[in-house]
């Protein structure tokens, strides 16, 4: 099965990339963009700025953790099968040391810096890209070098205290057990998740909590610290749960999510409130305008969403990957994939000025074509390859469709095609392709405020015949949300959503005309439905000093495409 | 003269500390604590540290501007009349070079890094301590070692478009050139100023408004950057712009000031809206919770309101100057002297956990007692122990008081007494010691709350008689006061002051008592005047869920001082 994912035991089990094909759509044209421009995007930035020099034994350029973008553009490639991908694997594997080690800037002086220096983090994307090459391809030279890499690494840290500065090796252990059932692998994993909280890392100025060293896994009630390290770091801990059976780990990591999801989550599900140490805040501190948001985070709550979907079967794990999905991801790259949003704030006040060539900072009210640190066209270009594995699950009675898209869905006899405009249009139809003799359950997963629809036939499995088609409703009415009372930052406002889309309204140009609005919400949403992927809001609003105007809302994903300016999710309301 | 700024014209001319006498009081006894505690800890933890030890040729300790921390101790000494002066500054004054240069950092490889080598900043505080011994007790072998260091640096960049990373070298010039006549320093000084803002500095991540290096400090708007640089090089600015007759110069300084106090000053007159390179935020942008409000920055924006009142004669620079005294200068230091906040948040909502040694971070709910950047309580010291200069001013027909304090005040013949518990009693007495034959004037500045209230004799000049007595009364009315609507982070909310405080409410202990509750501003706070030096007040406020209790609320600068709690200034209305 090609999928990044595939746990030995689980409530739901993953279909991979090889039972869903996406079809044009909106995740659908994603991943095309993915395969047709973002990778070869990042492969050109990555040569001309020597990250790829690197591996040729050039001079050091880029960042302590460029090695991890080129392991991730090769895991990009591997899952939307670019041609290129042998060509740049063998240019990696022709650095690695005899010993298995492998990175282009410590090598001189091996892990003498455990919480700056990246090392098992960028082993841990060497061996994530050589596992979607394996479950795509088969082996080869790449996944020949991820093995040696996970034996070096077990046999230099299997004994001892010590732990990565950035989590991400825990995960891709458990996946290359899960490969090759080599259990070295997957006990390096659960002893990398044991040490942490335990002084495994030494202070630095945001804290231990910063790499999740201030209390071990299993303790903590909250996620804390550096948003992605603190994600991935989750990733691993249910992977190692769900191998090793450990019931407490995951509950563990569930409660952690429960809190978050409650109290450090934006409405788009950013996560990351703080921009110093790209961090979580405090409960409740959800700042629309100094949301972090990475878009790397996004990924990672995606990726721990989907694990924990598949662990427990509870569907609000695939609530909050949509709610994710659909306004953080997605928002971060341009229509042509050219360009990125690395922070996701829900309010801008003044506009960005268009970026030229690398982007030294990690914000900027514009998208940027690259960043000095510049982890989130590689991700995106890994996610969007791998996204037909996000969406749908089977068990033996059937599949379970988590996020409408066109696609073809293959399981065991059956095969489905869907057709939607969704997220735009709430009509999910399905039609059966072919079909097996035995009964199977087409399950949706219906999201809260489509919560009580009717979907045919869910409830249990039935025999389905070649041709048969039927639909389902979402209901697509624009809806007011109000926030939490206890988040201070959006004290009297109010957001607008449709669906799963967050909206946002959006003043171009240099003046902000949002600084002085208030929106009047005893009044729905208007509807202006401009094209199948294209609708857009209006709303009543007035300045301090003025009458009532007509305010226009677009999907927060679609925000600054028209160039600079200011933007606002949160409304002042009255 | 004994003051740290001596402006060769004004409209308004300083009174030094050989003029100024505090007696104890509010501010007496701050300057006291300064003389008695607080030098000496800064002392003990600089030897502990091996800060001074840099001096005597140890190996290299702390952070790379460690260096002006043993400066502006020398300050505070200076002003405080210190007797272990001439041995700390034959310390320094041993580790000069040849040539002038004194570094303990850098002296390998000098002006390598001037974005953040911090050597022209260091050698800056040099020179202020200098000028505060010479204007206190004459020259001696510290204020050869200013000159010869100010030649150095004239020497190296004289010519040329360099400039620090760290402004604060531009004012110390402008003082020298003030004391020694010498005009290449005040050249310098002028060059230094002119030099930002035209790419003197490379890009770094904060980008280049960290350092004010985006733009000219003649054609800038506002205040931007990391928000202790900005305030310096404003200082410098001004002072420039007095010695030079620079007009327009002035007039760029007193346009960014208007526009900072107005949209990116908290209600405590700290500034600083980003933890986030330690600045200034976008207009408006004003989080209670992630207010950096640097002590330091407090420090800078009093002396640069200083200087501009010194120029202008205008009273809303003593106002805001007031505001941040006693608002954010007054509430770093603990009442012992022995700890610190370096920010200063308007809203705590996790209570902080005692400090052990030295502590990492900037951040932290309860005052620590040293950090690992230290700027702060040296700053502090060298603030307090000059604060008689800040008190009053003089004009050839007579004296101006700014900030009633405790205090004797001479002035030409006349000598005044002024008694008062300001700021927690609103009477002002003011008893004629001293009177000589020609009339005098005696003002008062008036705060905006205090518009109005009358003042005796204060229109015009009189004939003064010894042991005359009149009085000001202040009105010390606890009042409601609510946010600039265009303030998206306090949207809702109101806070109160009192006189020149600013109240909060403090929740001691694990809870967080004040997370979900809401005030009731129709009625007016209720005064608990516990001693003459301690007026709490009392609000009606309700929980979420439960009826109305009451809410006590304490002076902003006295927050802490129980041990762990949440805070909040910002109280939601409703």
């Amino acid at each position: 099965m090609a999928s990044p994912v595939i746990p030995s035991t689980g409530v739901l089990a993953p279909l991979g990339l090889d039972a869903v094909r996406l079809t044009p759509g909106f995740w659908g044209d994603r991943r095309e963009l993915a395969r047709e421009v973002i990778i070869e995007h990042c492969l050109e930035w990555m040569e001309k700025l020597g990250w790829v020099g690197n591996f040729r034994g050039g001079p050091s350029r880029g960042r302590e953790f460029a090695d991890s973008e080129v392991y991730k553009l090769l895991e990009a490639m591997a899952w939307a099968d670019d041609p290129r991908f042998d060509e740049l694997a063998a240019v990696v594997v022709a650095a690695q040391e005899d010993d298995g080690y492998l990175n282009t800037r410590w090598s001189g002086g091996r892990y003498r810096d455990l919480e700056w220096g990246h090392e098992l983090y960028c082993h841990g994307h060497l061996l994530q890209a050589a596992v979607a090459r394996w479950r795509t391809s088969g082996e080869g030279p790449l996944t020949d070098a991820a093995r040696r890499a996970a034996d070096h690494v077990c046999a230099r840290f299997l004994e001892g205290t010590e732990a990565c500065g950035h989590p991400e090796i825990e995960m891709a252990l458990v996946e290359l057990y899960r490969l090759t059932g080599i259990e070295r692998y997957l006990e390096m994993a659960r002893r990398f998740v044991e040490r942490r909280g335990r002084r495994a890392l030494a202070d630095v100025e945001f804290g231990r909590s910063y790499f999740q060293d201030d209390m071990p896994v299993r303790s903590a009630s909250v996620l804390r610290g550096h948003a992605v390290r603190a994600l991935y770091l989750s990733c691993g801990a249910v992977d190692v749960a769900v191998e090793t059976g450990d019931g407490e780990l995951l509950a563990a990591v569930r409660r952690q999510w429960d809190r978050t999801v409650e109290r450090r989550t934006h409405l788009t599900g950013g996560m990351g409130s703080r921009h110093w140490g790209e961090s979580f805040g405090d409960d409740h501190e959800l700042p629309p305008d100094r949301a972090y948001a990475e878009t790397c985070a996004a990924v990672a709550s995606v990726m721990l969403s989907h694990r924990l979907l598949l662990a427990t079967g509870d569907a609000r794990y695939a609530d909050q990957a949509e709610r994710t999905l659909y306004n953080v991801v997605a928002a971060s790259p341009a229509p042509d994939g050219r360009s990125f949003f690395y922070t996701n704030p829900l309010q801008v006040r003044v506009p960005g000025r268009p970026a030229q060539g690398v982007n030294p900072r990690a914000t900027g009210a514009l998208r940027a074509p690259w960043f000095s640190v510049s982890c989130c066209p590689t991700n995106l270009a890994r996610t969007f390859a791998s996204l037909p594995a996000y969406v749908a699950t089977e068990t033996p009675d059937g599949v379970q469709l988590h996020h409408p898209t066109p696609c073809e869905i293959r399981h065991d006899g059956l095969t489905l095609r869907v057709e939607t405009d969704y997220p735009y249009a709430g009509t999910v139809t399905v039609h059966v392709l072919e079909a097996p003799a035995e009964p199977r359950r087409i399950a949706f997963r219906l999201p809260p405020w489509a919560a009580g629809v009717y979907v045919p036939h869910q409830d249990r499995p039935r025999v389905w015949s070649r041709g048969e088609t039927f639909a389902v409703e979402l209901p697509m009415t624009a809806r007011w949300t109000r926030p939490d009372p206890r988040i201070d930052a959006v004290r009297g406002c109010v957001a607008v959503e449709r669906g799963p889309l967050v909206y946002c309204a959006e003043s171009p140009g240099d003046e902000d005309r949002l600084a002085e609005i208030s929106v009047d919400p005893s009044a729905p949403p208007i509807e202006h439905a401009i094209a199948p992927d294209r609708v857009e809001l209006e709303v009543t609003a007035r300045h301090l000093s003025g009458g009532p105007v007509g305010l226009g809302l677009l999907p927060y994903h679609r925000w600054g495409e028209r160039g600079p300016a200011t933007m606002r999710v949160w409304l002042p309301a009255g």
